[in-house]
């Protein structure tokens, strides 16, 4: 199959453009505007991707003003890139064409908990804290966790997942319905509140990761689970980074419900000690937490502990209390601050590829030996459950030679991860830092994406430069 | 957005056709065929649908064969249905256009098994009981069970389910990735072996569920699952279906990890009764399946036991040895035929709503209070840890008034689940006998999914007149 991408947008003259902007502007007062640092602040990410602002941000409060404005937008070739909490990792949030930044935040409803069906609906706006801070008095709870308060429209969108995936799985797995605007502002509904269904395409996975390219999501039916009863978190060293993947791959395999597993190595180990005050073994260590009733919490700790002795895992330290239990979790939670702290003043990228977790060893001690080799700072996270781990070079940005360096660096990192059957992004999207691996990933399978992409969105407007390149 | 279908296929003449098939013929030899008895056999699947007969059936080999025939047809203009089990319910393998069938069946190694990834890669005709026969001694197992052996192809393009998806999930789950074949003959490679991944469109979910119509899958890495130390399995009769109901819903919001959790009706423990020799209770029953350690399982039960007496569930029947745990599934194995043997000489449907579970107790009242009204003989099983019921109506295929009469009530049913968020096939897929419903279900979603399939196959050559009506 081959299909060429979409001619980049072709706005019609700035003069039809003006039209739009002067439109909105009438329809909605304060809520658009063209402040340069409104728009600056839009375009900004957690990135080391160069800021591309947006000529204009307008702030929707419901579905029937995405709907009209997309249409406008579409009428007058004017893109239109969704903006939720703005914490997205690759240049999602960048204008490369201009454009319209269409912020959803302010859709934060929680419009239905059904507690009898464990599912909710609400609007994208709405933060995974907000929601959990809604559900707790219900002992419920939502397990997709990220790290950032993101919103679970920018959660869906870039298939968003987090610590315990392994056990609750991913923004594909929490996704039962959507509502979404189309690029000529039409409003169509993906799935519903059935458990499953067999009726016609699966648009609800197919807009779950379209990072805003396909359609603009306004509304999301979630998955919910009762909080366990008991929540246990064991925290354990290792002798190696081999020893700590094995236990991983040996607990899965005998159906331990693990709730996180999360590796940190050594480096990062240090990073957390001098960051969080803390005086842990500089090992690669495994931090584990296990959801159940009393009894089997209990019982699955155990396995767990015996598993990690055969495999050369240290002194499982563990923990039942909340108190307890965060204090076991710090050093974890405190990762990415503490990894930064290691390199005052640098920049730091961070990686995202995932294997299958038989190559995940290999995989980290291939790379961990690529870091020594060109004497980079390079702590490495990873939800080992899934395979998945970020790697943190810590790099000088007035150093071009270095800046070249982790480039080359990067690439060979994801080449090794294709090369086991993995790919170049786990959980943070491609948006416009991965758009360069997919060929590569992908192979042919990117022309059917791109025909898919023509199809829902011929003129190119619903944040164009992500994903796919354009000409 | 509005999409009309793509045209009928409008071949190119007989001739041209007949040049194809020729072409087949000295390509493969005595694996195609046009003979009238293979004709036949391959339209005729377990439905109340006329069989409308392909022109030709061939057997392939290999991906590459794959390729080859639909380029080759895609080219005339001759449609392609692939062919699996044939175990399909909605007339999916009909060929209402004409056209090749295409019989991926003698497709059926097991590429590999990746036993530390719990993943394995088979031809799409390898069926489950194959492979578990060959994981048996891995101590792992796949649990997708749609009842019937079917071929993993046709599970996953129909996007199949069973007894065990409240636990494991459905084929929507169970697949990682694919590799299939276009309309133009191109070969794409959905998904890897990463457990997760957020680099570009979710093909993989695009594909599964979509009967064929997209491309034809010729290989499927899927999920698998270690065997569970220990299985119990229960059986508890309850005073009524919102009872039965109560106690799903609630062993599902403590977060009970059910394997399975099946409901069948009075009628259908009178036929189970009548059919595999048993004396059951007539009254509506749950059978229930728990995997885990021996102490995990043994809470497991004992937990549901609780919640069952709670919600007027009498003397919860269990066991734990193979035999035993055979004898109490016996009756909800022979369901079908037990269904079946109720009337002989009837045809039997099999419908297939799946609701939101909160509202299954009063889907499935109403629906017992429509059999009622109408003198229907109509059994009800169900997946009800999912929200998923077959009623099973008896007809007697000369009496065209019943015909009419069951064809009203089975869309009243599908009215019923619509209206409160429910689906008309949860597990069964559209095929030719659900198109009907797609509008009423899906709104203007139906048009997106349109401009899907004419963008990947704009000349409907694939599988057509299934999913969308062609005008």
């Amino acid at each position: 199959m081959t299909v060429v991408m979409a001619e980049a947008p072709e706005h019609a003259n700035a003069e039809s453009k003006e039209a739009v902007f002067a439109g909105l502007d009438a329809r909605f007062g304060e809520r658009f505007s063209r402040s340069e640092a409104l728009r600056t602040q839009h375009a900004n990410t957690l990135t080391w991707l160069k800021t591309q602002p947006p000529d204009a941000v307008l702030f929707v409060l419901t579905e029937q003003e995405v709907s009209e404005t997309v249409a406008l937008c579409a009428a007058a070739r004017v893109p239109v890139i969704p903006f939720g909490a703005g914490t997205s990792l690759e240049g999602h949030l960048n204008a490369p064409f201009g454009g319209l930044s269409l912020d959803l935040s302010r859709m934060k409803r929680v419009i239905a908990v059904h507690e009898g069906d464990l599912d909710c609906v609400v609007e994208p706006g709405v933060t995974r804290k907000q929601l959990n801070g809604h559900l707790r008095d219900l002992g419920l709870f939502f397990p997709v966790d990220p790290g950032a308060d993101a919103t679970f429209g920018g959660m869906a969108a870039t298939r968003a997942s987090g610590t315990n995936a392994v056990r609750y799985g991913t923004m594909r797995d929490a996704v039962l319905g959507l509502r979404a605007v189309l690029a000529d502002g039409s409003v169509i509904r993906t799935g519903g509140r059935a458990r499953k269904s067999a009726a016609g395409y699966d648009l609800t996975h197919l807009l779950v990761g379209s990072e805003g390219t396909l359609g603009i999501i306004t509304e999301l039916t979630l998955k919910l689970y009762g909080i366990p009863e008991t929540i246990l978190v064991g925290v354990c060293p290792f002798a190696s980074v081999e020893g700590a993947c094995n236990a991983t791959i040996a607990a899965l395999q005998i159906g331990l419900p693990l709730a996180r597993i999360e590796l940190a190595d050594a480096v990062q180990m240090r990073a957390c000690n001098a960051y969080s005050h803390l005086s842990l073994p500089e090992q690669p260590t495994l931090f584990v937490e296990f959801h159940g009733t009393p009894a089997s919490a209990r019982e699955q700790i155990e396995a767990f502990a015996a598993i990690a002795r055969a495999e050369g895992g240290e002194a499982l330290q563990w923990a039942e209390r909340q108190d307890d239990r965060n204090k076991l979790w710090q050093a974890r939670h405190d990762a990415y601050w503490a990894a930064r702290a290691l390199k005052p003043g640098a920049e730091m990228l961070s990686t995202d590829v995932c294997v299958p977790i038989s190559e995940l060893a290999a995989c980290v001690e291939a790379t961990r030996k690529d870091i020594e080799r060109l004497g980079l700072l390079a702590p490495i996270v990873g939800h080992v459950g899934d395979g998945n781990f970020h790697v943190l070079p810590l790099i000088d940005p007035e150093d071009a030679g270095e800046g070249a360096c982790v480039q080359a660096f990067l690439d060979r990192l994801v080449e090794r991860a294709l090369a086991c059957g993995g790919t170049c992004t786990g959980e943070h999207g491609v948006g416009q830092g991965k758009i360069g691996y997919l060929a590569a990933e992908h192979g042919s399978a990117l022309a059917a994406m791109i025909a898919i992409k023509k199809a829902l969105d011929p003129l190119n407007i619903l944040n164009p430069g992500k994903i796919f390149a354009v000409p």
